[in-house]
Parts: structure tokens; C-alpha cells; sequence
């Protein structure tokens, strides 16, 4: 398929650091250059290597943390898990790798696109206390999920929430944080549309599964829920089952509701896939932290260095990046047992 | 190892319908029987097969559902996928599958238990809209977290809730949903204690992505959390760090809180991991539904058979199974790691 | 697609042991049944269940391998493994296992008749020091791989060698040996034909990587090439290079010989796939051998038994069926890459 | 464990083009620069990214090949598979790639040796029709096996052959096909010691069958044999069993022959793995052949260039790679199984 650059970079640029206020004011430029794999703007069907270069690095500034292991940090448990410790900053555990799942989701993205239009769309509806409604039983959330697009997440600010009531709030309780040297957690919830009916495999990679695999590998994620999530367990079945109507113009059977959130038994069904993951409040803030030096001894940790007082809306793209992988993924092994059956079929 | 049917057959009994009032009145006997790998009551190193037989199976039940796809079932999906639809009540997606997990569990269990006493314990902590307090920030629910054993949980009668406040409030909600021929769902939390430091392989296979991986594979799951999770997200950063010190009895560094929920950039930290997965209602009710049949012509189906209300109590032994899977396989990479380094540090 | 056990049946009786004078007395039925994954004679999508009893097992014949480890036998290398031992007669090393390998192929191989009319067919090319003349400069050889088919192996007897001139000289070196309670080793060769261009994976998972790997987890092989294999190397690249042509009938370039053997840079190119395979002697003899037991004491150790003068005749539906399998895997990622290239094309 | 460009050079020098007149001319420095996952000299746990870099590449030299598919090479295969064609030279089906699998598998060396202090040893046995003898029934063979090292070879001259009776004679054979403008083929053997007991996983991944493999997708590879290999075939089972003898010096028992090649089962038993390799004659060679273009139109290709008349001795550090790359892999997964037993065993 046809592939430059011009596919990737867009999606790398929305996840850089130093966009605004409200994140880490690090400034990388974060621009991809594909090394391998494509001839004349063409894939060639062989691996396609990328590479993103670090323009602003400066490992000095972690340079405390020799003595302490930051608190919600990978470095104690990188140090008991491989039982060394990199003098470099976070070490393979900074969200500084999600550039690569970034950039390879560019190339899934544009299949999928190809494929049949497939639509991923991820936005802020959390920060801290700062909620957007996300009532399923209302019509509305269902019609936004129908529609956003991702230039209206990003013609919203830097949050990334598509709400113009809480918009505003959010925007302030990250600020607040910012200002406290702390930090702040939130949620983000990710719309797929025009996903085909069929992907998942039973009985272990339903395809909320790999979802959820997907998010939760994400740095600083803490949850996972699809459709209904957490809060429709109190939905009785009665009013959680999406029954079904023929769709004349779609020629298939479609739900009325989609509280399952796209999926029956781990197969998308044909209606949008949406889920929301939680982030945490970023473990590395500025903020003095009582805590214990790698040898035991207590003492007080100020962490310097530029660090994002949320990275929720950065984990936009991300989230859009991480599901982009799995449909394909999920889409390739589906496919190839159409494929499978269309012949047998003759 | 030692192996022998009795390490077995108690997860399976635990997980079997029949039980009680609050559950499916089919009654199977689910005796586990070893076929291979083992001799003289000790594993030969070759794989394990087991038999568990269906005794009590009724297909005539399902008949209507040759016309009608069943609301949040997953007839429709299996159909799209694989464009062949079986006769036998929901196929391969019934949670009947799952007995398979928990005899496989059973080998792993007793393999964690031998290497370092780990520890795997789910109850019930919502049903519907009955809640069992799960403050975190309070000590009570972490001493919880800290001491619980199945044999309490059994104890607790067929909700399987530790907290004696909430427990009869949630047998009510059932009872209530099942004689409305509706159903239910509900929230299982799973704490795994004595799991050593260093599990869970970075980026992909974080211990807590591979954990949501395995919960979203459970049927009728919509949600995971780990740690703080979803209620997390409103915690600062400063509040929500575990910081460290020195426990000088274990001879190492421990965490004074744990809002991460024992993982840290997806490894162990050696504190208790722990993670609440959501099941939505059950599907199959009895409740006359309006829906549409294959052919798309609008109708209502009354699904005969044997169901759950609730599948929430039952899930408890599948998601410590799950867990046990996921455990094991994460052990077991760690531990030729270290081999490795052993070697080669002499 | 259509399955039923009569799909698989045929090459398991082929691979039953029982069937001439030349292979084991054991009488084995191995009668397949399908136990789940089909419903009418139809796959269902879901796994395929299938089971074979033993039904002549005469476990007591092993009896005296408790104490001594059988010479070139897996008896002492399972031990060392695993650090116990079977009382079983051989333990999961028995060609036994193969029986599974024969009926999986078994679904295999019609899937590939029904998308191509892939044709697989072996046969015995030596026994001992008696050789079929598979001289690849003349033509006779490659005529005999574009026609022969499996019931003209069998009909060969039961050495399964399609070449008269030496059929009755191959039974004789197997009768020699089997009067003299000893074993006698031999080449399988095999023919795969229509089989589509494209398949194989570079650089590791080359169409003949995969074929050597299967092959060399059949039990008593000890070889594999490709082509011209071992005897090619002699051959300079002015001879050996698979010139092109265009054969107009079947729209596309073809090549004037085939040293390749099928494939270029571990991608099938349309022509015969066709590879040998060497089998040793069987290890499992009736004469006694001066050996050592477990405990390192000298001894004579004289298997009891029933078995196999010589394995080679009976690994023929074997070779197939790994053959059939690496084929369909190889094919099923290729066609999915063929359906996403289709898709993007457009 | 310590790591540095030290201990991988070697390898990749000893592959590198342009060592003497027997080889291509062309000249590459191939140094490998460690991008990551080492610190001070240490590894750190986390994944090491290696760069070697292209310093001769004259892309010009193929441009002919724009209208021809060359003969025997993936030209056409890669067009069938991909639907694509690269301009460059060959594309991914180019030795080139050999150097990551000879860079990887410098760590994997290091590991091995430090481990148990294994030794991969490989050199030519077979040049055209010039061979060493390799006559398994003499000791003589068994005991360069038992002794030859890298040295040793390299000592021997460009063809490295430690046969000092044919190596002068195997020197001729490539020059007089060289100045031919033609290429040969020729046979590698390898010798592995000290590898551990009880490394290979039943029934699939044997060790044999993971050699093959690996074997199998070196390019140019049409053959692969393991300990007796193709001529064992002849050998009757009461001469080719590797009866057992207590070696009171190591404390377990050895067998007084290896007919075998150090596997039994497919599992290593603790003897020299032993195996050899086919190299075909290289596919592109100066000589004008006829043969069609891509269109089918009859013609002549003369392929200039910078070609190898014989690929086997520089394939010579590449099986070496292979096989180290196997046998990491499969002591990871023995070690692990045997950290699992020691514990349980307690």
C-alpha cells in the first residue's frame, strides 16, 4: 500500500511532549523517518523499520534518583526484577517508549482505513474529580460516540474532552495540579467505528481481551471497561440485553442498544466498539515525597526534571494507537478464515 | 510434582452449577479425571490430560434459539464469524468452557503454592447495586485484602462476600432479579498474596495487562482494575505514590501504601496484588424479549432452560484460576531469567 | 466444510501398525472419532476434537527397561529432562504420538485439496543400502514426482517404493533384518504439488525451515533436504539455476528444472515442492546388547516386544502428514496477506 | 551479564566479504555499535539494539535485474509473495541478513560459554566434489569432533577445512569455478559440546527439529543432517544404537558410540551435537544465462556484480550463529522447567 511518513507523523506529533501548558515542557520534535520497507512511497511487503530520534535529552536530571527509587516508579521493581539499574532516566519503563507503538499504529491505522473505513477516535472524559457524562442510558453519549471526529477532540484544547461544560474545569484541575508540583489521573474513552463483524478469537483472545491487554500495557493505566463497563453491573439483564431489529439499509440484523459495547462472546458485532481505560496521576512529580534510599534509609525525594502534571490527554494517541494494533491484528486472523471458508465454500 | 485428582476436583466443585438456590438448577457432578502425565500420583514432565463429562445435558432446552439469535448472546457473532451456526445451546461460548481453565488452574495453584506459598483469594464484592465498601483509603479493607481465605469466603454462604453488612442485602438482590426471571450482575475482587518480586515482562506483558487479558476472556466480564483503578484516577500523585521504606523483618524495601496495587511499571513489587473484574447481567433470561429473529422478522423470544441470575458468585473460583495461569506463566518466565543471571554473575 | 471421520480415516489405517508381515504384530484399530467442533458433517469453526483408542496395549512387555535405558531410545534423555521416569513402554517418545499428528493432518489435507488441489504424496526411495534411482538430471525421476499418486504407492506393497526394480530387493533387506531380530533404516521422499506461489515466510520461517522442522520431529529421522539437496552441492550454479520460461498455459513463468525443489528464498514457486527425509534403523531391537542400567552397571539388555524391522514404509503417511500441515499453515498466512494487499489495491 | 562490541565482532568479522580472493570483493567493515540495553560494560536486562552499518553498497550493480527475475534467486518469489518488487539488490532474500543472526548470536555464544562452557565449532567438509572424510565408523572423525576449534579453522586457510589432505584441492575447485565465472557448492559441519542434558522439547520443537530450522533459513541451505544423518540409513539398529557405559569420571552415563549426534528422543543426551549443512551452489553468478524476463520474453541475463563463487565458507560463522541462537533457547526453556522441579521438590 502506499506509506510515507506523512501517514505516521501526525499521530506522533498529537502525542509529543510540549505542546502546551499542561504537559512536560520537554520539546522533542519526535519526526519519524522510515529506513526500510517502502520504495517509491510503497510498501514492499518486507519489515518496515522506523526511527524517531531523542533531540532533547538530558539524563542529568534524574541523576538523584541513584540513591532513591521513585515511589510508583519501575525502578525498584526493574532492579528486583533484572537486578541491575540503569543510571538513565526510568529506563525502559518511561512512557518515552509509547513512541513506538505510535508510530506502528500509524501503518495499522491506514489499513484499516483502507480496509473498510474504520474510524478510531480516543478523548478525555475524566480529570481528577472532573467527569464528563458518560451516561449510556441517555441517547446523547451514544450520538457523540456515532460522530466525533479527531480534529473536534483537538479543536477542544489541550484536554482533549469534547464537553464544553467540564472542558474548562478539567483544564483548571490540571493547572492546579501543575502548580502544586503535583500531578493528576483521568480517563480516556475510545470509540472504534466500522470495525467488521467477526473479529475476536475464542475462547482467550476475545477481542476485549486483547483490548485490554492492549490498554493496561500502556504506562500508568489502571483499568479497563468495555461498553457498560463498571457501572452497568447494576443493569439487569432485561435492560443490559441488546436485542436485535433488521437494519433494511444496512441488510443485517443490528442492536437497538449497545450496552455490550460491540462485542458478543469476545466477536465484534457490527456496532461501535467503545472502552475507557484509567490513568493514574503520574508517579513523578516534584513535590518532596518522604520515602526510603535503595539501601533503607529514609529520606526526602525531590525529583527534578519535566514531568506532566496529567498524561491523560497525551495518552489520547496512544489509546487510539494501542487499538488500531489489536483490530488489525484481530482483523488479519479473521480474514484469513474468510478467506479460508470462501474457498471451501465453492 | 506430587498431582493427583484431590488437588483438582475443590476449584471445580466450587465452580460447578447446582449449589444453591441462587444458581442454575442443573446439576453436574464435574468429576475431574487424569488421563495422562501422571504416574504413581507424581507428574511425569509430559502434558497433562484431563476429562471432566457432562452428565446432566439437556440440548432440547435451547431449541427456540434456532430462530432467534439471543440478545447480548453470542449466536449472532458466532454466526457472522464463522457463517455456520451450531444447534447445541450457545456453542462454544457457554461459561461452560471455563471448567477447563479451573482444572488447569488447579495444577498451576499447587505449583505457586509449592514455589513460594502464593496465595489467590476472590469474593464477591458487588451484586447489582449492593456494594461492599472498598475504601482504599481506609485499613480495614487492605487487613481484608491481607488475611481472607476461601474457606471465609465459602463461609459467607452462596454470595461468597466477606462482609456480613452487605451479604444478605445481596442475596436479596439476587433472589429478587432471578423470580423476576431477570438477572443480574456483580463485581468479584481477587487479591494474590506472596507472589515474589520482579513478575511481569516489559512493555506488552505487564503483569497487570496479561491479568486484564485473562479477566476479559472470563464470559460475561466487562471491566478489570487493578490497585486504585477506576476511583484512582481522582488521587494525586502525592497522595497516590507508595512510597518506601525498609521492612527490616522481610530484609527489603516495602511499600507503606498500596494504591498500586503490587505492580510497578507491570512487575511485582512483592506487596499484594490485587484487582476487581466487573460481570454484566447474564444474558440468558427467561423474560420475554422483543427482538428480531435470523431471517430479521421482529418477535419475542422466551428462552427455556436452566440459568444463572447471577454468575457473579460463580465467577469467584474462575477469575482465581485465571489468576493462577496468569501467575504461573509470568513465574515461570521470571525464574529462567534469573537462572540466567545466576550463572553468569558466578 | 464438509468433515467427517471418512476424511481421516484413510491415513491413519495407512499408519496403523498390523498391516503386513514387515511391520509390528500389534493390531491396532485406530479408529478415529470426531468428538466436538463439527455438527452434520459440517465444521463448526470451533476446535476439533478427535479420539483414538489403544486397544492392544501390552504394557508388561516393557518390563525390563526399568532397569536398563534403551540404547539410541529417548529413555535416558527423558530421565535427565524431566528427573523421573515412565513404567510405560517408551513414554511419550513412542511414534504412537504420531497417530495425532496423522488425524489432525487428516483435516489439513482436505482443506488443501478443496482451496488448490494440493496433492501430497510419499514414498520409500531406500531401505538399507537398496536405492531407487532419484537422479535429478534425467527426467524419469521428475516425471514419476508429477504423476505419482497414493494409491499407486500402495499398490506397491507394503515397502511403499513405486520403482519395480528394486521393490522386492527393499523387502528383502527389511525381512533380512527382521529374521535377524534386528532394524534397518530408509528415505521417504515426497512430492507436493499445486501448491500456490507465495508461501513462506523470510528470513526465519522459509517454506523449507518449517518443512525441515516438522520432519525432524518424527520420531527416527535424522535428515532432510530439499531439491538437490545433499547431492546438489557438487552441481555449479551454471547447471543447478532454475532457468525461466513462459508457459502460456499457465500464464505465468515457469522453470526448466527444478534443483530448486519448489522454492526461492523459502517462497513456494509454483513448481513440485519435493524433499527426502532419512530414517534410522529403529532403536528398539530383539537382540540383546551389551549396554549399562540406570545404575551404571553392565549388563545385556533384550527388548521384549512387538516391533518395526524397519519404520520407514510406515512413516510414509507420516511424512505426508507433517507436510500437509506446514502446507496449510504456510497458506492460511499467505492468503491473509494476499486479502490485505486485495483490499488496499482497490 | 558483562557485554561489549568485544565479544560480537569476532563473529561478524569472520563472516564479513572481502577476506580473501575466494569471496566477493566487495568490502564492508561490518563493526556493530551496542545502541542499548547495556551500561558500562553490563547488560541491563532490557532489550540490546545493535547497528551494523552498509559502507560498500553499490545499488547500480543489480539494475539489469530490473527486467529479468534471476535465476534461482527469490526475485520472482518475492514478486509472487508481496506483489511488489524492490529495486534493490535481491532485496530481504539477501545474504546480507545473515549479519543480525551472527550479531545476535554473539550474546547468545557468550551465554552459553559462560553457562557451561559450550562450545559451537563449524567448518567445511565438502567442497564441489572434493570431501573430507566422514566416515562415522572410524574414531578419527569422532576425535577432531572432540577437539577442533575456531582457531584451528580459521588457521586452515580461506576454505576452512580442517583436513589438511583436501583443503589445497577444495581451494582449486572454487578458483576454477570462479574464474569461470560459476559458483559451487559445498557441505558445513558442526560440532556442538558441552550443551547440557536433557535440552529439546517433545514432540514438536526436538532439538534436532529446531536446528533444522534454523539450518533450513540460512540461505542457499538445501540439507540438514544430524549425527549419522543420510548415510546412517544403512546401518543396522544392533550397530547403530549408542549403547551405555558408566563414565565414572562424570559421574553419569555417556554411550560408547554417537551414531546418534548427541540428541536421543530429541532431547541432547550430553554428547557432541553433531550436524552438517547443504550449500548450493550460489544462485547468481557472472555467467550469461538464458533465461525470461518478468514479461515472459526469452533472453540473456549477464548479471554483473560483486558474487561469492562459494558461499560455504563464509557460511561457516552463520551455522555457528544458528546454532548457538537454538541452543540458548532451548537451555532458557530446560532451566526454567528445572528451577520449577528443584523447588517442588523440596
Amino acid at each position: 500500500m502506499d506509506l510515507s511518513e506523512k501517514d505516521i507523523q501526525p499521530q506522533l506529533t498529537r502525542r509529543r511532549p510540549g505542546q502546551s501548558k499542561l504537559s512536560t515542557p520537554r520539546d522533542e520534535k519526535d519526526r519519524v523517518e522510515i529506513q526500510s520497507g517502502t520504495e517509491n512511497g510503497k510498501t514492499l511487503g518486507t519489515p518496515i523499520g522506523m526511527l524517531v530520534r531523542n533531540e532533547d535529552h538530558r539524563p542529568h536530571d534524574y541523576s538523584e534518583t541513584d540513591l532513591y527509587p521513585r515511589p510508583s516508579h519501575a525502578d525498584y521493581t526493574y532492579l528486583e526484577k533484572y537486578g541491575t539499574k540503569a543510571s538513565s532516566g526510568g529506563g525502559r519503563a518511561s512512557a518515552r517508549e509509547t513512541i513506538g507503538r505510535v508510530a506502528a499504529a500509524g501503518i495499522a491505522e491506514k489499513f484499516l482505513t483502507l480496509v473498510n473505513g474504520v474510524e478510531i477516535v480516543a478523548f478525555t472524559t475524566q480529570i481528577g474529580l472532573v467527569k464528563m457524562d458518560r451516561d449510556l442510558t441517555t441517547g446523547e453519549f451514544h450520538q457523540l460516540l456515532d460522530t466525533i471526529t479527531r480534529e473536534q477532540v483537538d479543536a477542544c484544547g489541550p484536554v482533549r474532552c469534547p464537553d464544553a461544560s467540564v472542558r474548562d474545569l478539567m483544564t483548571k484541575e490540571i493547572e492546579r495540579y501543575r502548580d502544586a508540583n503535583d500531578s493528576i489521573g483521568g480517563i480516556v474513552t475510545c470509540v472504534i467505528r466500522n470495525l467488521p463483524t467477526g473479529l475476536g478469537e475464542p475462547c482467550f483472545d476475545k477481542l476485549e481481551a486483547m483490548l485490554a491487554h492492549a490498554m493496561l500495557s500502556i504506562p500508568a493505566s489502571k483499568g479497563f471497561e468495555i461498553g457498560s463497563g463498571f457501572s452497568g453491573v447494576s443493569v439487569p439483564g432485561s435492560q443490559h440485553n441488546d436485542t436485535f431489529y433488521l437494519d433494511t439499509s444496512a441488510g443485517r440484523l443490528r442492536t437497538r442498544t449497545n450496552n455490550s459495547g460491540g462485542t458478543q462472546g469476545g466477536i465484534s458485532n457490527g456496532e461501535n466498539i467503545y472502552f475507557s481505560v484509567a490513568f493514574k496521576s503520574a508517579a513523578t512529580i516534584s513535590q518532596e515525597q518522604k520515602t526510603a534510599t535503595y539501601d533503607g534509609k529514609d529520606g526526602i525525594l525531590a525529583t527534578r526534571g519535566r514531568h506532566d502534571p496529567s498524561v491523560t490527554p497525551r495518552a489520547v494517541p496512544i489509546v487510539e494507537a494501542m487499538a488500531a494494533l489489536v483490530c488489525a491484528d484481530a482483523l488479519l486472523m479473521q480474514k484469513s478464515r474468510e478467506f479460508a471458508a470462501s474457498i471451501v465454500a465453492k
